[in-house]
């Protein structure tokens, strides 16, 4: 008889609604691990290699009606086919560990949320084109509120997405929540509302055991 | 008993390969059709909504290896699903006649026959997130050194298409006359190697009976 043991995870995401510490918490983890030795590469999406980058400008600049829900969920799908080929599969074939700021369930949430429909679409587009999950995520939960007043606090040119307001926020967060009981196995959900170095450690105690 | 008159043809496209004569013969319908007092919304693919130019240009730009196919058959459809929605859709429910310097028949073509298996993912996005045809299409069928030849004719910037080169040009048009066969009532071929004023005829006595 073999006992298998839970596949490594060597793709990690991290997901939940704007502010709430994705991009604090996946360089806390990259550094944390390249500490231990590990071989990692911390990247974000949309973009995360030059073509996905530039697709990324195209859909974050300008007016929020600038495209249709459809056509922002093309684009996306397009930078992430790009980031997948051009960083994400070379660096795991190379054997080293990829943090992911934001993955497909950003989309799932931010287009799929835009109306009737559009959830089941993103899935089929994924499916489609892309086929591939995080071996494991990290969704950083966190209240609206408080999300987006510490979103706001920072300054950065993208924040078109933000303008859509704290009624959309709570819609993203039940939306994340409902991510995490479709994918039991993959998303693991932390408390965002603690102070960074708490939320750093409970991070590191959940991947860890997950690399080797 | 009711007697049903076809479908008028409201959304004609131009296909066919490199320097056939499409943009020619486009132009050349659009101002037959305008003399004539119809309503005419002349456009092409990539392109012909600004979004989509802007996609346009992310796609042409660059080296040959910029994108993969799949990238690329995501950024045009994404160019596509824009120009539906602000150009082609609009003109349409205004009662204009709409003629499309390329369409989708380009992308099922220039990007389906990059590999095994893209034909297939090209459909299939297709009708996932643009479902729709023209009412006819106009293939302009042409050997492929007499389109390579007027094609490098001329001078324009975005010619990486056209550095793919004869064989690949040769197994275009193979692939565009398969096309007529597999859509044999929205797909018309005329012989592209006649004068510009015998095609643009041609097309006038194809075109014109189905607008009524
Ligand atoms: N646990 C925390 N406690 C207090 N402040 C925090 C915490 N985590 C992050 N912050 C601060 O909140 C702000 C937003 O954090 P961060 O940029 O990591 O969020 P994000 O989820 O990546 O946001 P976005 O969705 O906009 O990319 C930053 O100024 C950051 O320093
Ligand atoms: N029937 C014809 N006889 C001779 N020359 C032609 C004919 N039709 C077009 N040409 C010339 O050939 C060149 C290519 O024509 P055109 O730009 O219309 O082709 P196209 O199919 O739109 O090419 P592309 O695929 O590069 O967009 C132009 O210089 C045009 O004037
Ligand atoms: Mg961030
Ligand atoms: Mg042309």
């Amino acid at each position: 008889m073999t006992v298998t043991a839970p596949a490594p995870a060597r793709f990690v995401s991290f997901e939940g609604i704007d502010g709430s510490g994705k991009s604090t918490q996946a360089r806390r983890l990259a550094d944390s691990l390249r500490e231990k030795g590990f071989d990692v590469v911390l990247t974000r999406e949309p973009g995360g290699s030059p073509g996905a980058e530039e697709i990324r400008s195209l859909v974050l600049e300008g007016a929020p009606d600038r495209w249709s829900a459809e056509t922002e969920i093309l684009l996306f799908t397009a930078a992430r086919r790009d980031h997948l080929e051009r960083t994400i599969r070379p660096a795991l074939a190379a054997g080293k560990i990829v943090i992911c700021d934001r993955f497909a369930d950003s989309t799932r949430m931010y287009q799929g949320l835009r109306g009737a429909g559009l959830r089941a679409q993103v899935d089929a587009l994924h499916n489609l084109m892309i086929g591939v999950e995080p071996d494991l995520t990290v969704l950083v939960d966190m209240d609206p509120e408080t999300g987006l007043s510490r979103a706001l606090g920072r300054n950065g040119g993208e924040e078109r997405f933000e303008t859509f307001g704290a009624a959309l926020q709570a819609d993203m967060r039940a939306g994340f929540l409902d991510l995490a009981r479709e994918y039991p196995s993959r998303i693991v959900k932390v408390d965002g509302a603690q102070p960074i170095d708490a939320v750093a450690a409970t991070v590191l105690a959940i991947v860890e055991p997950r690399l080797r």
